[in-house]
């Protein structure tokens, strides 16, 4: 029987592991996950990811593939893959792909969701969310969201420990910062993310709801394409990678 | 100063505590909360709870009280305790009671809730809920639950193992079965519970909602008085308590 490529989605809580991808120290994501599918298919596999998610982000819809050789239908998959992984990984689905499909390279965009909870949050939220304790102007975090929208060099909203990148222009196709009593859900949807891009746009945003920074100046920051100390880089447990795009 | 009682709500993670009562083995909760209470009083300091509940079970509402000589007032006193904790116990308000007043033998009520999952949960709800890998009858269950409501003799549904009681009646004023979704929620509330018994009487509702089980005759076994294997015990890592009345 040939091999065939599979596209899987699958959900994570970043809490307790090294990220997604394969790292010399901790155990990553994607360890675990192929783990799983050597001991399913009797063979080691590997699987490519949409993109990383650094250590203590969680996953709602990552998206991978790989290439094996299942005669047994896609459902007896799905139930082998699940029933080995720890509680805290999850393969929400696994279906035969096109032989051509990427994960990474043919993903046209991402969706993320960053939490903050205002105040101290209690034991089942705090894991997932980014506490401030103090009140967040949340009109001029949607005014200054409204700057960063469209397609601009980002390059002052990547880390600047990150991997050297040629091409930092991206675009932001949505920025809503939704307030619901003390959850602050803030929505980020793009065609491409740079290193630590969404957490540096939600720490420059928490810094105008602050007040320590005016929405027009967000403007000027990414005009610059220099990073300065107003972005902070939000904590990475209150990251959610929501949606993968095709 | 003279020491007064204080009267406290907390919350918890339940998972990785052997409950809240001081055990021979692990960590209890009671026993997390006495010494941080110990560090910030400098002199050690008992809890009284409204009752223990078992190993992985979980709180929003769980209420201690303690006596202490506390001059600082009681939003330093709530800052203090909530600073030193782990993530997973929250106290969620901390205010001076009457001399009087006992956790335990002054609650007039509990509410708890338990949460079933239909199928393969996700790594952020699978925690906190039981799966089940069928459909179930949301009517019957509802319509077992009727048997239940009330003023009984609540024996058959209490576990075999637990102390022995004398007065094992009890009012069950409500036990509803929600569901939305993949989600089944099950609201129990009652003037008080015997060991094990919110857990034994989600374990029969399952079973009637399976179709193992008629509705008629959980009304029976109550009657009965007498456990069966018809009554299966939740598992705990589902269930919250919510609320305690006075």
């Amino acid at each position: 029987m040939k091999p065939i490529r599979w596209k899987c989605v699958c959900a994570y809580d970043g809490t307790n592991f090294a990220g997604w991808q394969s790292q010399a120290r901790g155990v990553a994501i994607q360890d675990v996950i192929e783990a799983r599918l050597q001991t399913v298919l009797k063979q080691p596999v590997r699987i490519s990811g949409s993109g990383r998610t650094d250590a203590g982000v969680h996953a709602h819809g990552q998206v991978f593939h790989f290439d094996a050789a299942w005669p047994h239908g896609e459902q007896k998959l799905l139930i082998a893959l699940r029933t080995g992984l720890p509680p805290g990984i999850q393969i929400k689905s696994a279906k035969p792909a096109r032989a051509d499909f990427h994960a990474r390279f043919q993903a046209t965009g991402k969706r993320y969701e960053y939490n903050l909870h205002l105040g101290d949050a209690d034991p089942f939220t705090r894991p997932y969310s980014w506490m401030i304790f103090r009140e967040l102007d949340i009109k001029a975090m949607q005014a200054a969201a409204r700057h960063l929208l469209g397609r601009h060099d980002f390059r002052a909203f990547t880390a600047l420990n990150g991997p050297e990148m040629n091409d930092t222009t991206r675009t932001l196709r949505r920025l809503n910062v939704i307030k619901r009593g003390r959850r602050v859900r803030i929505v980020c949807e793009g065609d491409g993310f740079l290193y630590k891009m969404v957490r540096s746009l939600v720490g420059v945003l928490v810094t105008v709801g602050e007040g320590k920074l005016a929405a027009e100046a967000v403007g000027e920051i990414l005009r610059s394409r220099q990073r300065t100390e107003a972005v902070q880089t939000a904590p990475a447990c209150g990251l959610f990678l929501m949606k993968v795009f095709y």
